[in-house]
């Protein structure tokens, strides 16, 4: 971490800084510049706050040196992670494709879905048992009966399922019948929710807040690897901005950058990143174009009757046309998408 | 509703949307202009989707006309809700002050800052026993045994206490000991929780996401209410914009749209919303200055050694000079603070 | 246009607004729903103000329901428009990749670059000798002798030139020499340029200001068009959201939204939008895949020596890397990059 | 500027740092820690470029330390700056208000509202002769003729007159008139019009763009201040962001953090910044609260009739509401508005 003082900083208030860092057991490194001093201090800064340094008098910034997050760095694993979803692998060369319907329904129309996604090509099979929603008058999910119809939409298609958790009390429960558990966007920062499933032997598939910067992101990812589940498969699905014409903006830009920083794989959400049917398919091959380890879509065999979300589901047609795509994009650039 | 076709739409879909319309049992409003046809629906548009109109073929945009929350509403209650925290009013002609430290750290600590609080003038005490962080590796709180410190303190000095909850699964513990449960911002769209606090009869402080819109937001509280409970108070404390020199952006402006749109009461907290203890003072008259029913705001006895939110926290001398000037604005503007 | 009256608004203000609706000699549609009447306004709205009716008493709200832009829109031309600039195609099938120094340094360091390209497989140099620089105290472009050395490099590569124009009093200064005039991000509104521009006959770059919705940066592109100008090509370079680790956020997402609303090429500049060297390639192999025209990179020689923007400039290596792989993503989505 | 290598930067690539800090003239201070090596960069990194050092082999990051502007800064200048239009005091312990229409449509409209704004207090009138607008079917402004009835209007009622200049080769004509030149939003980083109003001796007010960080706004106030014009007053207007119920987000957070960087006075323009009419009062209170030396808003007789921003302009009663309330908050801190 690196103290600035203020120009015009007194020599007690530097005396002052020095102080601390030595009652903290750390070293400081002097440098008096032209305008202003700067004082370095080495040590494991996540071991110290920067309160400890910003609130001293004579103290203008703190500035940190070091990332935050350890175990999802890639200083500290080097290799691609690549995590095994019911035989599917995400990671490494793969190219890999979730698809299902937002909300389980009704039995016949997960296991028609189901039907027409495995068909198509999909990998893994997702749909919500459990549904955040921002309206308390919406279709809130079937719960525990949307799990067990999933289960049985696995046992005649094959597909391993991928099903959203919303509170640490229904873990135990949700990861009996998925073989990926989802933490949505708005639990992105549930912090006992990702406690819990640190303890899980599940992979965990976590979904960027709408609001998060990176290092949030990876903090959240960090709380589920320290509490030693090493499962963790991000996805990117968009951010909060002035922009009007998607419902959120995707940003695909933290892929090329995670990859770098990170050794975890990143998958891309363009449903509800645009939440717009008509532009998921070209941002979807934009996605694995720079680097996207795969994607999730949700597909419903007829989205004007959809409980939610049929503004972005695609038609089963359309989504035959996406894994033709994908694929195309996948051969492009030397990856695999089966 | 209003639905808007696109400009050479043919009449066949049209007809379509039309029969949408009757199947749904709702009134079709047909009006032909220059370059497109305008279809208002109407009923109440709270009982159907967008979407199954917008995935109709021919169909431009889907204008929503109402609003979605209803009991929030200004046109369900007329009048400025007030609520009764241990003997505290919020609403109505009030500014009242809820001031103490970021986490409960020690027994001493939350004693001190309690007494120093209760001196200066706050109404009501409060200080997080459970803490949302962004890093696993930081202070988490004290848990039971922060709320019981908390009780101790409301005996000492009579100040009723405010303090987060964080899961369905604690309300009722929390309940026990809190005389207003808090909602933090990263929890606002938690949907188990905001239900389960529907269920009891303890004020709850409904902190804004920072990611959130204004209807989002009275969704959250639309969650409670429609639970059942009708003591919510609202809490402005920050967004997250571009701006890189406060932690959020203050956004001031939502507290007389509120005022206009729904009856429930908005404090403001300044202290999260700005992150910086150097402006808390002046934002703090502005937030009085411009409608909100009083503040929320962090004090520490020693911000360089506190566990969390030391940038922000104001010393006693400042929490006093606060609540001196804030007095001078609530004055001038024809308002209470006792 | 539609008038959402306020619940409870008494006939008097239906009538004053219908009033005025006969007033702008319009036609109107009432709708009495349940909670609310609305009163659709049938006429052009492009010649009338919102505020002729928001501003009227028992007004809720007015949403306005055609696009501002006219010329600009899919409705108005529905085959893509294809220009030219120095014989090279941009729009259609083609892809086009515009690449050179951000500023124009030196003659040598310009003739070199050109070269460089050229031999790599661009299609158009750029080069900037007027520079918008965000401090007074950087270099501010060649001006005048950088437009020759333009020129010179287009006599000894045969590659047409691409360079800003930053006033309407350069504008002819600037046509002589350029084959393509830009628009920055920074001038996207400026309307007495843009509208200078729509007097000439040479086609422009119209780069996307970082806080621009599309109405806006169509309404831009509506200036030069209505002026006379049809020659206008769009261009995506990054908005401004709360996120860190890139200079903007690239937001490909625009650009298949463009092509439905709009005739007009768009083109993506991965360099200015994220501001990062590192991810300048995948980011143009995704600009490509959703869609884009074409892209406009910023290549240097040597980046830590560039007069301005070394962070995103590619090396000549990289440009190359970046031309193989692109036309990889152009042949597989069955465009044409040459 | 300080160096962070990466973690496993080789011998080799510290050495090259090195090199390039003395090749610059400046001095290194190596600090080798834990993870990292960290280079402090001795000398003024205004005279360098962080691109010089960032692109080097081996470097991870490079942080600037000291800001960017210099003769905006408080380290320059430690009192404030008092600023004389036409013998009104801006800064200091003056609050000041500026007031009149939007656009200046005619000779009678300016005269009638400059005559109300004067009676009802307001020091200085406003009002646009060139308007940028969004649209060019929109009313551009009168032009000189405008210029000559802000004129009049100041012979009439003594008020002098603040108005925007769009462009550098304005600038002589409209300095003729206006008693305070106005750079628009939209102009903040038209580098040309910034040059050429650091070359008169004229009071400027440059708003702020709303997509401006701290450091770009204080930048554009260096340009003018830098071309040796120290009469520049800075105006907040409203940032992008996502809220949708203000035309844009008021961000009264930069004033107080503006008064400890800088020592110019700073305005706060609520008519533009929120957009609603129905909120700029109590906003105005807000600002005042804050710390804003003064207010410019928008006044209009007939406001469903403007050319132009009716949604956000105040009546002459709504006016003098204002004023009254502006009066009670500047007293009440202790502040002067006559």
């Amino acid at each position: 971490m690196i103290v600035v003082m203020k120009s015009g900083a007194k020599k007690s208030e530097i005396q002052n800084v020095l102080k601390q860092i030595k009652r903290l057991k750390l070293k400081p490194h002097l440098s008096a510049g032209i305008e202003r001093t700067i004082i370095g201090i080495i040590g494991d800064e996540r071991l110290f706050k920067k309160e400890q340094f910003s609130m001293l008098p004579g103290v203008e910034n703190v500035i940190p040196v070091l990332k935050p997050y350890k175990l999802a760095s890639r200083d500290f694993k080097k290799s691609d992670t690549i995590i095994d979803v019911a035989g599917v692998k995400i990671g490494g060369n793969n190219i890999v494709v979730i698809a299902g319907p937002c909300s389980v329904e009704t039995k016949e129309q997960l296991m028609k879905t189901a039907r027409i996604v495995k068909k198509a090509g999909a990998n893994l099979l997702r749909g919500g048992a459990y549904k955040p929603r921002t309206s308390p008058y919406a279709f809130q999910g079937l719960g525990k009966e949307g799990l067990k119809f999933l289960a049985a939409a696995r046992r005649e298609t094959g597909l391993g399922i991928v099903t959203e958790v919303m509170e640490s009390q229904d873990v135990e429960l949700v990861a009996e019948y998925a073989d990926m558990l989802q933490v949505g966007a708005r639990n992105m920062q549930n912090t006992k929710l990702l406690r819990s499933l640190g303890k899980i032997r599940k992979p965990i598939l976590l979904k960027r807040n709408f609001a998060a910067t990176l290092n949030e992101f990876l903090m959240s990812a960090e709380y589920i690897l320290s509490g030693g589940n090493e499962q963790v498969v991000l996805c990117e699905r968009g951010i909060r901005t002035f922009v009007e014409y998607t419902r959120n903006t995707f940003d695909l830009n933290i892929i090329p950058v995670i990859k770098q920083l990170s050794h975890l794989p990143i998958l891309a959400d363009p449903s509800h990143a645009t939440g717009r049917q008509d532009i998921v398919i070209p941002m979807s091959r934009a996605a694995i174009a720079c680097g996207a380890d795969g994607l999730i879509v949700e597909v419903h065999t007829n989205p004007a009757q959809a409980f939610s979300d049929g503004d972005q589901s695609l038609t089963p047609e359309q989504f035959s046309t996406l894994m033709r795509e994908s694929k195309v994009i996948a051969d492009a650039i030397g990856r695999s998408l089966e």
